[in-house]
């Protein structure tokens, strides 16, 4: 299997550079350069999560996998060592994994290899001035944002492949992209085509949500190939452990999975520990009931077996094994509202307030946190999810779903989700999780993936911009200069797809007219607005 | 030329009904019906502007028009008669007109034939009537929000055809389509058909901003076969009479194309009555100068002759004209900003402050008005942009294009619009002007036109619920109670696209796969949570 254009189409105008750290000599911070025409600015760095598969001087054999460009910087804090753990070793032979086999990092006993904890004890690590460097910040800020809990930085120790980025609302508005087979469909392959694909065209993340078949092999090689951090839901896995029989679930199993996901490189999971025993029935006023997989999951062993979410009662033992990978929590709204009509309930706020409170115990142990959030929810009660956020969960950074603005819109969710997205993230939210054209009908294909990215890179920048981000305003002034200008070839690469900008535009010209012609076929020469003014 | 269901396909699942009038008999509103395998709930009634073409029972012939429903209430209230205006003489022989010639009405001396005479003294027109049948108000409140100036219903005498509806931000928010050619595109079959296609897809209102070849013949076929009202930008057909040099343009050739279009049944005009000279040079400051056709032209003319703007200095006259056709003022935002770089600046709000005194110059006439609103602007200025508006304009109805949320959207600018609509509309905005991908790229085609349309409708959508419309609840409640009783043909049928929604998931379903099973592909029938909630 090799990587190819065909999934990682290469930038019009576009180079890949470096900027060099100066805190961390080896630190190499990628980013895009635009070349432009424009006489006062020959081009434009923008953010660039493409990894080295944008790099014409690199070439990347999938299945070796890529450069752990971190592994030095991990291990140059002398404070992990081998893992001997069990599970490793029981899937080894397991079909279709990876073939190359890398042994598990974790922590020495005692130790902390974690960004939050570093970061409180006032050491700026080389992952902190690379995000530092991404996102035009001073490191020392972004030291204070993980000590404090405001920002995560989502690297496991056993994703050294993994560039570091941070996800908190003073930073730049971060996507997920959820990839992953179900039982009805996809091989490892598609899911490999369908990360490249991803970050090709923006994501910041990718979760891998398969609950079909070779979910630890498939799993294993996105990871080894990922350039961004990638996250799961270790539920899904624990299931088809017992024979996705609810009633069977263990915390054993459940255990085991996180240790095996620790070990191969997950950067986040999430754990719906805030589904409790007592809120399921909150949820039988709805009109759509439990929406989340993994929070129905919870919600049934809790009422078959009468008792407490095991998440929650073991809360504290999976923060320590969290900890010792530096992998973060990703807080599960398993009681999100499926449907406008349920939004703001008494069963999801109940929830989130559970979430604030596991929040802390999870910062006792130096191990980072992020809050999921909705769902579907009217417009009119989208500051309250971030306002109530904000203030049950102490500063942790929001990651939501949407949310859907309207129930109606199925094939066209990817739109009513980034007008949701777009609106949080200007509040606050520090990362939006896609929603592809085929939510509530299907399984996305490729190029479902492709719009659903896209129109939540938009909300994004929105947000980015509404927020007064220099570089959201950068590129959106670069933008309006260029159309002003009728810089045409500059405008296509400052899109989020050159070619379909191109495509756009140059199929409505005849034959006999030039492509850097002053005007479009929307108003003609005649009626240009922008020529017209220019004129007076 | 015929209409044919390649360019209106019919509605799955639904039929048209009529509601009869209370006050007035002979008013039949039409509404769609959406059977439904409910059982508490047999059908939903929605909100339907699709006009005869998509009743079984009538059978169009687009070279005669629609049947003028009217004609008789018009008639009827025996103020208006035969107009004798040279204009519609002038044109009958000219290439492609319509082949059915009408007798022109307008006002009789002394007389007001529009909406808001008859809702300030006190009577409550089958329009209406109409219209609070429509959106399930009561009659008289529609009266009142159109006496003071809350609400307009753009339905002009001489488009009897059309059925009446309400741009008001105490009624559901309405969209428009733009239509129209340009030098380089387009004829009179192709803008027809666009017109069939966007009240398919449920524009409220079309606008025809033709700026190329048989301009008049082309709106009289647009004109004659429109259920929904017809917007233009008169000073566009001003500009071909006088060979498209702007400084020929007179007060004269402007007031000539004003009472043809007004005698053809044209509804609303954008007038750029706001472009004053004094306000030309702060758009000097600017990244992207004007960036509205007629903005740009008036603000050259003002230039060139060093003369305030025509339609400023003649707004008297003007307000006389289309009130003996009960045309209504689309008051224009000529110095609307073009990039979020000029948003909310001291020339777009100088204008604004004049449209508001305008409003209450046109009222002072009996002449209904709305306002255009933006154009680029940040979400963070959204909110300042529609309390200006109500502030400085009265509350007369806000109409908006987007606005767009960033400038790097080209290719995907119908979402980064739908997102600004959405928000405005749920601050208030009465409606929303579409914008398709092509925006800034080209002439929008057929396929770019429907996207538009259905993004913005669910914009729109979004605005109401958060409104808290009661229609909109309904549709999205029958929407989430369909999904959660996995009723796969109910849920298509509520959407904006029933075939798109079946085609979406059928494609993803195998050929043993049951298309009416209780899961769908995107997490199979193991781990749908709607499913596994249910057994709890």
């Amino acid at each position: 299997m090799k990587n190819s254009e065909e999934n990682m189409p290469s930038f019009e105008g576009s180079k890949k550079i470096y900027v060099p750290g100066v805190l961390h000599k080896d630190v190499r911070v990628p980013m895009r350069e635009v070349s432009l025409s424009d006489k006062d600015m020959a081009s434009l760095r923008v953010y660039d999560v493409t990894g080295p598969y944008t790099d014409d001087a690199v070439s990347v054999d999938v299945s070796k996998g890529l450069h752990p460009l971190r592994q030095d910087w991990i291990l140059g804090r002398a404070d992990v060592c081998a893992s001997s753990d069990i599970a490793v070793q029981e899937s080894v032979c397991l079909h279709g994994d990876f073939p190359v086999k890398r042994q598990a990092l974790c922590a020495k006993p005692g130790q902390a290899p974690t960004q939050m904890a570093y970061a409180r004890r006032g050491i700026i690590t080389p992952e902190m001035e690379f995000v530092a460097i991404r996102e035009g910040h001073d490191a020392e800020f972004v030291r204070k944002e993980v000590a404090e809990g405001r920002a995560i930085i989502p690297v496991n120790i056993n994703h050294p492949e993994c560039e570091p980025m941070a996800i908190g609302r003073n930073f730049l508005t971060k996507i997920n992209s959820n990839i992953g087979n179900s039982a009805l469909s996809s091989g490892i392959k598609e899911e490999l085509e369908k990360m490249f694909w991803s970050v090709r065209w923006g994501a910041d993340t990718v979760m891998d949500l398969s609950t079909g078949k070779n979910i630890r092999p498939t799993r294993e090689w996105i990871i080894r190939n990922s350039p961004v951090p990638v996250g799961t839901v270790p539920i899904y896995q624990a299931l088809e452990k017992v024979g996705g029989k609810v009633e069977a679930l263990t915390w054993e199993a459940y255990r085991a999975t996180l240790i095996e996901q620790c070990e191969q490189g997950v950067d986040y999971f999430t754990v719906h520990a805030g589904v409790l025993k007592d809120f399921v029935p909150l949820a039988k006023k709805r009109l759509t009931g439990i929406v989340s997989r993994g929070g129905s999951i919870l919600a049934k062993w809790t009422q078959i077996h009468h008792k407490e979410n095991f998440l929650y009662t073991h809360f504290e033992e999976i923060c320590g094994i969290l900890k010792m990978y530096d992998v973060a929590f990703s807080l599960g709204d398993g009681l999100r509202p499926g449907s406008t009509h349920d939004a703001n309930d008494e069963a999801q706020f109940a929830e989130l307030r559970i979430l604030g409170e596991l929040t802390q115990v999870a910062w006792k142990h130096d191990v980072q946190v992020m809050i999921e959030g909705p769902g579907h929810v009217p417009i009119n009660k989208i500051k309250e999810n971030m306002d109530l956020q904000l203030e049950v969960c102490h500063g942790a950074p929001f990651y939501t779903l949407g949310p859907l603005v309207v129930d109606m819109g199925a094939g066209f969710d990817h739109v009513t989700s980034a007008i949701g997205a777009a609106m949080i993230g200007s509040l606050g939210t520090a990362m939006l999780c896609y929603v592809t054209p085929k939510e509530h009908l299907a399984l996305p294909d490729k190029e479902d993936v492709k719009e659903g990215i896209i129109v939540h890179k938009i909300a994004a920048h929105a947000a980015d911009l509404a927020k007064g981000h220099p570089m959201a305003i950068a590129l959106n002034n670069a933008m309006s200069k260029a159309r002003y200008e009728f810089r045409w070839e500059d405008q296509y690469r400052l899109t989020l797809d050159p070619a379909r900008s191109r495509r756009f535009r140059e199929a409505s010209l005849g034959d006999k007219q030039d492509p850097s012609a002053r005007c479009c076929t929307m108003c003609g020469p005649d009626f240009c607005a922008m020529k017209i003014t220019q004129e007076i």
